[in-house]
């Protein structure tokens, strides 16, 4: 199952204006994006297969993929063959932030594997991120009857991506920053993704336009929990877990809520961070001290109760709360990578 | 004059099936253009706004802009306003390019000025790029009746771009390359922005579908024009003329076609290429003894007469085509830097 159009197994939606547009059940929209991602990596034009077929080993769970699709659900149960092109867009557009991340923040690793900047070098990665990059939005022109999706556009949340992680490498090892400007950071750099993820869907589904800002929101927020147990993972044991070593953000400069709640609670450390040279183990231990990872949780709490309420009030049936429900649990149980 | 809102001095053109649609004519369009790529530039979001504000800097002549522009010239000698929007977003896109282009060539000055990669950094430079790269994409949105523009796709053009750097980079310091294979890099890395303008330019012309592909191959053939000039320039004396060093491209390990010709023809200095450490003199001395710039501008010469004919067939009046003829000249002879 890898080319969208010989999947046609849905239902025609008696609303759609268009008779050939194609609906898809969620399993079936869900494994022809994941389908459709591989291909476009493995197949892709021989100056740069090498490096997209290094990618595709190490592929997520496809998280935004996912959410998009569950809230383009419509009333029918079904989706819009447009999503899954959405979806399939969205995903190799997570991609070429990583492949650029991963340069900024010099990272070897990324889910077990060697990174492209390690591997062939941070030049080739810049124009292997950008490739991705346009490849997501070409991704964009199989979309049918654009014009009704004028409402919705990607390279906006691209720019917010950008932003973020532009205001994020301006703070690189800075251990003074407020919990506040973190958590604007991470809106931008992690959670405006899943924010446009949300809305697309929303748009997809159907939703009139008062709701669709409710998705948007509830994007956000679990983008947010997304962020944040990414960050608590980093400080916790279970170095198999996360797939990468602990204390792996500080080594990078990359200064997370748990460390930036633990420094402000210890005069002493604070002084001592204007002679420098801090090792891992001293921030590890600081962490444990003053428990940075429980107030971390519970900021992340504040964003779960709220995404809750959003799901509650959502008109939509049971299977579909379900869902949304799953996706903000796993994202807040740090069990979707 | 900073808005596109506020200039309508252009008259409606009769064909037009929307009434709102603004014209302008061509120096109205392309100041407009000048100044909205400015705006965009000077008036970015705080965290990216040092960084584009130093690249309004070095701008260079808008060639893209003004090719797409004079392309897009209708019967009525008048250009719609998606021309402009698109026009802006070729603009934007090409800087987005310039940045990472540096990064990869680790360059140090772009027309007089520093580059961004030099003055902050690869790092803060890789997502500056991306940046503009969203903006550009974004400045897309503002393109009415979409609908109508399926044909032309922007992202497809940013693939070939980024193909064509990534074969140039894989050449990196290889002087055993062939003429075959370096024209081919510079249709991608060059020529397909050149090829995007002069085909978006003609779609908004209200120009039959038929014609279409031959402003296409005129951009492809003016794109190839472009770079084997800067080829040219690269090894010619006049320092001020390109604002940047003589026998800069080599010492990043760019090998152009006036060297790749040049070394072709000397068997001794081919074995010599095995024992590595040829300096910069030598690598000159070599292409003034062989004449690789007479080569380069028979090569050229030869797009430029295909570029003429091309020219000739279309049917436009005298006007249109005295501009595009001189953009041809133009770029043929070096002055559009």
């Amino acid at each position: 199952m890898t080319k969208l159009e010989i999947n046609n197994s849905g239902n025609n939606n008696s609303d759609s204006n268009n008779s050939d547009t194609k609906y898809y059940k969620f399993d079936e929209a869900f494994d022809l994006t994941k389908a459709s991602v591989e291909k476009l990596l493995v197949q892709a034009p021989h100056m740069v297969r090498d490096y997209t077929k290094h990618l595709s080993k190490s592929q997520g769970k496809f998280v935004r993929a996912k959410a998009l699709l569950v809230c383009a659900l419509n009333g029918q149960n079904q989706i819009h063959e447009n999503a899954v092109h959405l979806a399939v867009s969205i995903e190799i557009l997570h991609l070429a932030t990583l492949v650029h991340d991963d340069i900024i923040d010099d990272s070897d690793l990324r889910r077990g594997n060697e990174t492209l900047q390690k591997r062939y070098g941070k030049k080739k990665a810049v124009i292997c991120g950008d490739y991705l990059l346009s490849l997501a939005l070409r991704t964009l022109s199989r979309l049918k009857e654009k014009e009704n999706y004028t409402e919705f556009f990607l390279p906006n949340f691209v720019s917010r991506v950008c932003l973020g992680e532009l205001e994020q490498y301006s703070n690189n090892g800075n251990l003074n920053i407020s919990t506040f400007r973190y958590l604007k950071i991470i809106r931008g750099k992690t959670a405006a993704l899943f924010e446009g993820a949300f809305l697309a869907g929303a748009i997809f589904s159907g939703e009139e336009e008062k709701h669709q800002s409710q998705y948007a929101k509830l994007g956000r927020y679990i983008g947010m929990i997304f962020q944040l147990t990414d960050d608590c993972i980093d400080f916790e044991a279970s170095e198999a877990e996360a797939k990468k070593p602990v204390g792996k953000d500080y080594e990078e400069g990359v200064i997370t809520l748990p460390l930036i709640y633990s420094i402000k609670q210890d005069k002493e450390f604070n002084n001592n961070i204007k002679t420098g040279k801090i090792n891992i183990e001293e921030i590890i231990n600081l962490v444990i001290k003053f428990d940075g990872i429980n107030f971390t949780k519970g900021i992340s709490k504040g964003y779960y109760k709220k995404a809750g309420i959003i799901i509650d009030i959502l008109e939509i049936d049971a299977e579909k709360k379900g869902k949304l429900m799953d996706i903000l649990e796993k994202s807040y149980n740090g069990i979707t990578k």
